[in-house]
This record gives C-alpha cells, sequence and structure tokens, in this order.
C-alpha cells in the first residue's frame, strides 16, 4: 500500500471515530427536537457527540444582522406551523408555543457551559434536564433558582449550581462557548458538525446519517 | 356513514386530488434541484403540479427585511457548501458558483409568468429550459433575447417571445405572481405547498413525500 493510500486509510479511519459536535440554543424549538435524537443517531455509528450551548441572539442578531425568526415577517407564522407538525409527526408533546414569550438562555446557556468542566460526565443528563423543563413541562428557567430546582443528576448539588451561576466562571465558560460556535462557522440551532462538515437544521437528520452511513460524499 | 364522517371523507378524498403548488427563484440553487424533482414526486402521488415564479429580491429583502442569503455573514459559506455537497450527493452537475455574479431573475420570471398565460402547455418545459441554461451551462438570462435564443418548446417563436417580454403584459403577470406567493405566506425557494401546508426548502422533500404517501397528520 503506497504512503498516500495508507495515509488516506488512516484519515478515513480516523474521521469515521472522531465525535460529533451538536449546537443548540436552549430557546430553540428546533434545538430541543434536535437533542431528542442526535446521540441515538451517532452512537448507532459509534460516535459520540459534544454538546455545546449556542445563543441565537449573538450568531443571529449580532454577528448575522438579522431579526430573531419568530418575529420575521412571513417567516414567522411558518415557522410556527412547522415546529407544530415536526413535533406531531414525530409524537413530541410540547408544554409552550413556539416564540411567545421566550426566556432568557444565559441561565441555561451557563449551566451547561459550567457542568461540561466541573461535571462533565453529568452535563448532558443536566442539558436534557433543562431542555424538558422548558420545552415539554413550560418552566421558565431563566432563573439559577429554577435551574437549581430541576432533578439535578449525580452528586450534583441545588446550592453548588446555585452558587456557580452568581461565579463571573460560568458566564465565561459560555462567552467561550458563543465564541467558539461563531468560530465553528455556526449561525442556526441545531447545528451537527461531523468531519468537519456543518448540517444546520433539524431537516438535515437524513443527511446526516447518510454521511455516517457513507462516510461521507 | 354519518354526514360528518362523509364529509370528512370527501374532503380527504378530494384533498388527496389537489394538485401541489410550486414557488421557485430562478436564480435560488435549491430552486433548481427542487424543480428536479418536484414533478415525478408528485406523479407518483397522481398529483399534479403549478410552478410558480417568485422573486426573493421581493419576499426576503422587501417583506422580511433581511440580507441575501449568500451575502449573509456565517450564513454565505455554509450556503455555498451545503448547496455544493447536496450537487455531488445527487449527481448534479452545476455551470455555475452560488452567489457569484447571479443574474437579474426579473426576464425568466416574466417568460413563465406569461407562458403560463399563453402557452400554458408549455410553461413547464420552458421553464425547465431556463433553469438548465442558467444552472447547468452557465448562461446569463437577464436579457429577454438570450432567452429568445433557447430551445424553445412547441410552436413558440423566439419573435414572439422577444416581444412578449417588450409589453407590460408579461411583467404584470409576474408583479401578480410574486405578490400571490407573498399572500400564501411564501417566503424562501424551494416552497411546495400541499393540501394547504407549506414546505420551505429541499431538505423539506421527504416530509412532502410522507405527507403525499399519508394524506397528512
Amino acid at each position: 500500500m503506497a504512503l498516500a493510500s495508507l495515509s488516506s486509510f488512516l484519515m478515513r479511519f480516523m474521521n469515521t471515530r472522531s465525535g460529533l459536535h451538536f449546537y443548540f440554543d436552549f430557546i430553540s424549538p428546533y434545538g430541543y427536537f434536535a437533542a431528542l435524537r442526535i446521540d441515538d443517531l451517532a452512537s448507532a455509528f459509534g460516535r459520540t457527540v459534544e454538546w455545546h450551548p449556542m445563543l441565537l441572539g449573538v450568531s443571529v442578531m449580532k454577528v448575522m444582522g438579522l431579526k430573531p425568526l419568530l418575529d420575521t415577517p412571513l417567516k414567522g407564522p411558518y415557522t410556527r406551523n412547522d415546529v407544530m407538525r415536526y413535533a406531531r409527526l414525530h409524537g413530541i408533546k410540547l408544554g409552550r408555543e413556539p416564540g411567545v414569550a421566550p426566556m432568557s438562555p444565559l441561565a441555561c446557556g451557563r449551566t451547561l457551559a459550567w457542568a461540561k468542566r466541573h461535571h462533565p460526565q453529568h452535563a448532558k443528563q443536566l442539558a436534557r434536564e433543562m431542555l424538558n423543563a422548558y420545552w415539554l413541562l413550560g418552566v421558565d428557567l431563566s432563573s439559577p433558582s429554577a435551574i437549581a430546582g430541576l432533578a439535578l443528576p449525580g452528586s450534583l448539588s441545588a446550592a453548588e449550581l446555585t452558587q456557580a451561576l452568581q461565579d463571573e466562571e460560568a458566564a465565561k465558560l459560555l462567552r467561550e462557548e458563543v465564541q467558539h460556535s461563531i468560530n465553528a462557522g455556526v449561525f442556526g440551532s441545531p447545528t451537527v458538525v461531523v468531519d468537519g462538515e456543518l448540517f444546520w437544521g433539524i431537516d438535515k437528520f437524513d443527511q446526516i446519517q447518510r454521511w455516517l452511513e457513507t462516510g461521507g460524499w
């Protein structure tokens, strides 16, 4: 086997083993839908997934200079219908209407960014608790106390989490995640990065699956 | 059978027989991709398709107040890659790069709007000729003479088409189509309307197929 072929083989092998990156905003309904599927999809192909909080308010409004999706003429009504249609198709119950009185996603984003650093084995479970509380149960999680009141995974205590959300570190870690998402070219929720390829939107899951099956095209 | 059930049955039956509406902008690569699939998909379920020219410059920029997709930070580079990735996956050759020196779509849009009125049996074929010339062959079709130089279907002559594009009627018919698209809530290319449901984006074709198969959910 020539060196170039060997190198290509190893690259492909390493690529097919590399983890996926999943970017989402807690207040994005499509991000919630993706969170319900991404780990099952990846693990079916022996892949792991790292979850990244991002903020549409930064990427869409500040970097791209666009209005929020649900406040945009034509696109707002379309999106509301599309979200409910997706939920019906996949049997997902929603405890709130998309775009109606969205909370600030800062506390949730900080919680995930902080948990990834200090409780990495529980970070994803904590993110799922927050997503379910917000989207399924309709709980507002804009305050640290609301998040601390959830069923916390592992040895994580409400007191530790409440303290963490008062410290500057959690805010700094989220800012780093958001900057990381923008550097990666991420602008929408959900975005999944597979082998360096960005796939934006819940409608891209079939293409993601195909990419994982075939190793790309 | 109770009257309500009968009525429901008839409505469903009528719905499943109603035609689809396909909205696209000639300079949208995703619109081109959709044009290559939509009639085959619909006819597999015994449905017809009416093609509608729309103008992203009106719906996106004027009505929604957004920048052109490919000029938007983050979204521009993503879209270029996504278009090429879709083309590779589906074996579609592109004779031009998306977003590079786009033509004005006015002449093409007017041609289709005019042909629907005066040569309805050839309108779709003419639209396909224009799409292929622009996307596959890289021909600029911003001038009436460029369009008149294409292989025209049926008895349509270059002289008749050139004259039509100089008349006010063609411009008026396109304005009506564009207003119709906005009234229908259409804001992106492609958009397919099935039984009153809007599906935006080439990534929605799987959902459209499912809708056609199941009669909706």
